[in-house]
């Protein structure tokens, strides 16, 4: 059995390094033209191009490099007897929620446009205490269930939607047929859903209306999510006060994208939670092991939810 | 016995409801025209004019508004056989800590520059991963202790130094005579400082130059803890990166000030912690109980201590 690699565009040798100390059996290859094809079983993929997962005949088992797996499940390619794992780690869960903290810090507080001119910054007070905004994440996994808790502890108001309604000390939760009641209760609204065909382009327009107003709008899920055309028009529209985007369509944004322009988003370039390699290389050997073992597998996606 | 309130330019219509609701035996005088001031025991003060404290001959125990008392322990009328308390409440607490966050978070993320100009957006990535900043909290009382076990909840590396070294789990900590090994290994420095003759002006160009690179400061104490000057010269010789000062000397802050109209300094108004009125009355109301019946107060100031 032979495990291929392909995690493009990135120094990922601390990963491949641990990875062989954990599988030294296996046989793994980075460079796919080394591979024989037919021998590969596992794949490791992070945006991975076209033709990768088809060139494989006989593989078994999929394993994310990342907490997504909508790069997986959304490939034509994709066939969904194919087992599919994720991480799920503790250091990339924290750095998730470090960065909806600050990003929601910088609405609170109007760090966000301290610097425009002068006078704003002497004639804050008023604006300043006169709201306190409260945040409403968007999909109560294991991300967004840890910054809910997070934002909780500061002493922020926390609302949640998840598919099922889940149970969080102190975090006002709601059903997905509970959409507008959540909505209307948020200030804040963070997107930390998976990307499934059911919610590509949610955020769009009408959403975005049913806010609390000022309403503010940070995306750390997919830029598949956003309908970025009615994105910039509600903040035309003064819908929206202001947007922070660690992901969009087009990633690296380029720096005629309307996106990149408007001065009421803030973008940072995909930064929110990045995989750690030593991390990811001990989950993605166990789950490799358990594979051989054909035990249960750790942080299996479902193809049928889509993630 | 007569109780004198003194909280100029503030609607505390709250505090003095709830003032009254728990002394309901007790003379309030918030005209201090209207007191007889021989009468006077208690006073309730926070940004006093001179002449209130001289006015009372027979003061016996002053209750600080806030979280502070240098407005009081510095004021040439306070006599040290005074009693003087201040306010230590979990509400102000958590404000100041979700400030606290928000500050270290924006300069983390970078926030504060984002809407320079758009490269910088699109090309923020290396910067971003290259460096996880530490924090430094210089005072560790109640505000500083809370701050600093916030800025740790999250995954930041804390250090912290105070008079006599403390104890908090995960948390670096120094004494007095180790301010520069605290802040060789301090990149964002927070002053949480009492405000006493020995801290004032101690943020001055040869403290900040010891500071780790890049750095950055944080003023959430007051603004006599800072040589303005030397702030100033610091950011311009780029010794110090940014700063973000919820207190500055001068309050409120001028539009011609130097500090208003330095882009790499972010001003708030003083919002960082204010105090919850219902929760001040109960504490003051409180005290007050406890000085008649001559029992020991809560959150007494050491006027030898300064704070």
């Amino acid at each position: 059995m032979s495990i291929a690699l392909c995690v493009p565009d990135r120094n990922i040798n601390l990963f491949i390094q641990e990875l062989k100390d954990h599988l030294t059996s296996e046989e793994i290859f980075t460079d796919l033209n080394e591979a024989t094809n037919e021998n590969v079983e596992v794949a490791i993929l992070w945006n991975h191009p076209p033709g990768t997962i088809s060139s494989f005949p006989n593989l078994k088992l999929i394993c994310s490099f990342g907490a997504g797996v909508d790069h997986i499940l959304s490939d034509p390619e994709y066939n969904p007897s194919i087992l599919v794992t994720r991480i799920v780690d503790e250091h990339l869960t924290e750095s998730m929620s470090r960065y909806v903290v600050a990003a929601v810090s910088m609405f609170q507080y109007g760090f966000h446009f301290m610097r425009d001119d002068n006078s704003r910054k002497i004639n804050l007070k008023k604006a300043l205490s006169a709201t306190k905004l409260t945040i409403g994440i968007l999909g109560l996994g294991a991300l967004g269930a840890n910054a809910a808790s997070r934002c909780r502890d500061l002493g922020y108001e926390v609302f949640g939607l998840s598919r099922k309604k889940k149970n969080i000390q102190d975090v006002h939760t709601f059903g997905r047929n509970e959409m507008e009641a959540f909505l209307s209760e948020t200030n804040i609204l963070v997107c930390m859903l998976p990307l499934t065909s059911e919610t590509e382009d949610i955020i769009n327009y009408e959403l975005l209306q049913k806010l609390k107003s000022p309403a503010f709008f940070i995306n750390v899920g997919r830029g598949g999510h956003v309908n970025e055309h009615d994105l910039l028009k509600a903040l035309k529209d003064q819908i929206l006060t202001g947007a922070c985007l660690d992901v969009v369509k087009n990633e690296p944004i380029a720096i005629d994208d309307p996106i990149a322009s408007e001065p009421k988003i803030i973008i940072t370039p995909h930064i929110a939670s990045i995989t750690n390699q030593e991390n990811a290389a001990r989950i993605i050997a166990e789950n490799i092991g358990r594979f051989k073992k054909r035990k249960e597998l750790l942080y299996q996606a479902d193809p049928g939810a889509g993630y």
